[in-house]
């Protein structure tokens, strides 16, 4: 975090960078780095929740934690954006807790960025929300596209509605409401429903679901290529001749890893809150924290709560 | 089908198979590829249903359709089995309106065999019941172990439920309660929640799930697999080298490909229903055929339907 800090602050000359963590141990890990701490305003928190807590602690046992005090400064201080690499359902829960959501806005959505093989796309809710009506999933479909086309740069970002199959007639109650919903939105290009077979290849832009099967989604993608890569690492090593092909293959390897690296995906924002809130994966190396607070500072400058707050539908 | 039916009989010598279908199509295709259609009993069916189709349809305007009529000769006849390869949808909605299900089943569940890291593992249900309730799930739980046990020959399958996260009081409603259920069960070896990014890691043989995310869960594994084999594929026709180094490596990505590929896995189970009805994939080449005949002949052989018919909890 110390380090993805300093090279953020190298990046952005005006950026201020506020650190919520127990102050001696900050002291003693900048110091063990060579960093210092006087570019950097601290807060001083007691505690930390982990991942393996239950995550409600936050608004309790937990409310001294580190992520629980950074969430009520963001509140409560002229801070702007909020960034974290820790438990994804404590920053769910203290954020709700905490922290506004943009007027109109129903249910915040966790947005992970994921890799596709052309390019890159948008899942929203990836877990915030395990249930979501019909209206909620188009308010994600509405955030979504302004997501994509103001910080991701997709011109007309198609979006689609995960579903066991792509006829308008498929899927629960709520799917084919949502459907018919979307459909009707004449500012949304709204491509149908998407089965989650064609999400990785690139079919749409931004994926809408609930949190429970987007997170299903986001894991079992994540799994499979870790097994895929662990398949191929297995055969890249079995003999000499595997050996030195594979050491052919070393630049083309490289780039592939790069492309299925979530830790270039800037992190996954908590869509619908007030002020961006950005979770950073938990195995986040200086680079992804880094890229994670250039995309808070990327929501700041392109108004990306004003746009949600005049374009969605209540 | 008919040259898959032709090495299933190869393979087991006292296999009557009962073809059902448009009969001078039927014969056309034999004489094609020159085979006899003498060693088959044809059910004569005027029509198809297609999976672009509304799977409704197979039990109305197309009653007529060869799944149709298989599936009630299979219900009327002295049939033991149905293998098809034709529309999911279809299928599902024939088979519960056409067939019966074993006393004290609530669901039928669609059961994919999938490849993991070290082996492979059975996901029910993949789509064929949307909304489950608790003591449903616990039914897959029983059905999966069963299958998992005498056909899959596991000794002790370990069964995980797809859920958010591990804990205890993770996911909806229904996931806590089926939790709290399984785990009351002292004859399955249930392991807890698994998040899907562990599934495609082999960590349990049984995956447990409500149909809409157990079909995002499957479809998202394909995808994945598919993306990464099309990212490495243009790596490896990039240039002179890496096609050299593929070429090294071909004998080990022929494996990977064997191993990954659905054709080997014998087809998807309706698992619940009195008499196997097996799914093949859509793409299915004769041996993936040959298979999926093997494995109907497997549950009969293992008397399935009598081992869920004692076990099951209603």
């Amino acid at each position: 975090m110390l380090k993805g800090s300093v090279l953020a602050k190298e990046e952005i000359k005006d950026l201020e960078i506020i650190l919520s963590g127990n102050k001696n141990e900050l002291k003693e890990a900048a110091s063990k780095i060579g960093i210092s701490l006087n570019q950097f305003e601290i807060i001083d928190a007691k505690d930390i929740i982990s991942t393996e807590e239950d995550p409600t602690k936050i608004i309790k046992e937990k409310n001294e934690s580190s992520m629980a005090v950074g969430l009520r400064a963001l509140n409560e201080k002229n801070i702007d954006a909020f960034i974290t690499a820790g438990s994804t359902g404590a920053l769910t829960v203290g954020s709700f807790y905490y922290n506004e959501k943009i007027v109109g806005v129903k249910r915040a959505a966790i947005c992970p960025i994921m890799p596709s093989y052309d390019g890159e796309f948008l899942l929203l809710d990836a877990g915030a929300n395990l249930n979501c009506r019909a209206d909620v999933l188009v308010q994600f479909a509405i955030m979504g596209d302004i997501y994509s086309r103001k910080i991701l740069k997709v011109k007309n970002p198609r979006i689609g509605l995960a579903n066991v199959g792509i006829e308008e007639t498929k899927g629960p109650k709520t799917h084919k409401e949502a459907y018919a919903l979307l459909k009707s939105q004449e500012t949304l290009n709204f491509i149908g429903n998407i089965e989650a077979r064609y999400i990785p290849l690139g079919k749409c832009d931004v994926v809408v679901c609930d949190g429970f099967s987007g997170n299903m989604i986001l894991k079992a993608t994540e799994g499979t290529a870790k097994c895929i890569m662990k398949i191929l690492k297995d055969c890249y090593t079995k003999n000499l001749k595997t050996k030195l092909a594979a050491l052919m293959l070393h630049k083309e390897h490289k780039e592939i890893k790069q492309k299925l690296n979530y830790k270039n995906y800037g992190g996954a924002i908590l869509l619908g809150m007030e002020k961006p809130i950005i979770k950073a994966h938990g195995n986040s190396n200086e680079e992804t924290i880094k890229n994670a607070i250039l995309r808070a500072v990327l929501c700041i400058k392109n108004n990306i709560t004003t746009e949600i707050a005049k374009n969605i539908i209540i």
